[in-house]
């Protein structure tokens, strides 16, 4: 397991980038007039939402099944997710032709639970804490001898989120800023390997809700704080920090900017009505970070955005 | 008014392209795995959604407003619209400093009225009856001076509508047919024009609400049949075919296929949740079309789709 603990460099990312993109989509990258005038900004909008499974999960989790052995392949895999990394396993295992078992909150929106048993796993549901979640894949490891790869506290998940702020990166010529919102930190990490580790670095600042900081609140203490369940509309970053993604957001990420719920809604819908894309709340978190007196860039400048995804219940909108 | 009467030909659309693209988006092609399964067809959908004030309607507004003299562009301009064509033509009209006025039902969705007004044109209320429509256009018209440019039955529209069909042949080679919406018909006939006037043409077909089946009728009885004020959800699509589209819809289009407005509401949503891209009803119209049964295209055929606009109110989904 000792390849597992190995923290991924920005040639982990490249490397992961080169069997990603066999199987991923490259995303478009999106601007808008309208948004800019809004938000004072540049923003270049590295739309995840039109990835595979509808979010940049795909990425981290085609990644690690690429890497895993004949054998873990045989014996298949299993996660948690509150739905686009179960989705985006199940999608990746599938065209790997591995086997795939997602536990999932009860909680979780019916349109991600849908998805994931739509690309073909099976799905065991848990209690919506941190400790059923564990439990439960445990049971079932025991079991059946799956591989776990975990949602994001994972070297192969990170190298592989790391490949969407890569490729805005080579889109977006000369960005001055990337922001990308903070759950579990597995996209933030891979996005620092990737803006961070260049001979011309990019200043990395990650948007959070203030209902679910615990990346917030580790920055300013020091030290890694973690919160069992907190409720936001963000339903993808209701997940604390892990061991392996905290010391990104502790040493590369410039700085965390909550936003509130409020925030968050308001800045789905405009987002919607400006640019017809279809983007999860969790996504607007960090486009309304760009647009608090906190986030410390000059305006005008260009900001590479990474949009998650797009999958959330059409039934049952926030506003 | 004789330059009006000529009917545009391909080389009107061309020369409307090279006007077109310098103020116009050049909008993307988007593809989708599970769109295609869905339908059994390539569909390549050309995202008119992503267009300059949010829908195909703002090319022909364009070309029309740059091809007027400078002595109409000083009287400004005048129009009448559910709402895509006049916060097109409102656009236009900034862009080229012309005043605009809009002419709008008072049944038109609020999120149009709010385009018109926001990009600067003066909005004058009617009832939703063409006779109301065109007897408030003629009063204003004589107090202003201003120019009237038609929401379709107009050369200078309809080859600019026909620039976004020749977009979409030249991003996706070796289409096999192309379908549209059809409404008053400038989109349909442009389209027309830039595949069936070509050394390899391509078939045209239209999809229309049966709620609103002028153009089916027509075509069957192979005379002009209109439609006062029918009610459908595609509210884009409520226009009856003018004197100039007319021929076209009987002439050039192979068939019009006729979609409940279940079909329209289930595709709508689909195509939101499979390709995260957010388009009005009346886009999703050309969609459902081709799930048709009486779409005679070969299955696995490659379709160009002209989705026409993203422009709908969030708060009052057809779901």
């Amino acid at each position: 397991m000792s390849q597992q603990a190995v923290v991924p460099k920005l040639v982990d990312v490249e490397a992961a980038a080169l069997i990603v993109r066999q199987h991923a989509h490259l995303t478009p990258v999106v601007t808008s007039r309208l948004l800019d005038e809004k938000f004072g900004y540049q923003l270049f909008l590295k739309c995840e939402n039109l990835q595979r499974a509808g979010a940049f999960k795909f990425r981290g989790a085609v990644h690690s099944i690429s890497r895993l052995t004949p054998e873990q392949k045989l014996a298949g895999v299993i996660t948690h997710s509150s739905g686009n990394h179960g989705a985006a396993l199940a999608l990746a295992g599938s065209i790997f032709g591995v086997s795939t078992t997602v536990v999932v909150p009860r909680t979780a929106p019916q349109v991600k639970k849908d998805a994931v048993i739509g690309y073909g796993a099976n799905v065991v549901y848990c209690e919506p804490t941190v400790k059923s979640r564990e439990s439960t894949v445990e049971k079932i490891q025991r079991e059946t001898g799956a591989k776990f790869i975990p949602p994001f506290n994972y070297p192969d998940v990170i190298a592989g989120q790391g490949t969407a702020a890569l490729e805005l990166i080579e889109q977006v010529p000369d960005l001055d800023a990337i922001i990308a919102p903070v759950g579990g930190g597995g996209l933030i990490s891979g996005t620092c390997i990737a803006a961070s580790q260049r001979s011309v670095p990019i200043p990395v600042f990650a948007g959070e809700p203030a209902n679910a900081d615990d990346a917030f609140r580790s920055k300013q203490s020091g030290q890694l704080v973690t919160i069992d369940n907190p409720q936001t509309i963000a339903d993808g970053l209701r997940t604390s920090l892990g061991s392996l993604t905290w010391p990104f957001v502790r040493d590369v990420v410039q700085q965390v900017i909550t936003v509130t719920e409020q925030e968050i809604v308001d800045t789905t819908k405009f987002v919607w009505t400006r640019t017809k894309q279809i983007v999860e709340p969790s996504s607007a978190v960090a486009i309304a970070a760009v647009g608090k007196t906190e986030f410390p860039v000059e305006k005008d400048s260009r900001i590479g955005v990474i949009i998650t995804g797009g999958n959330l219940d059409l039934d049952d909108l926030p506003w």
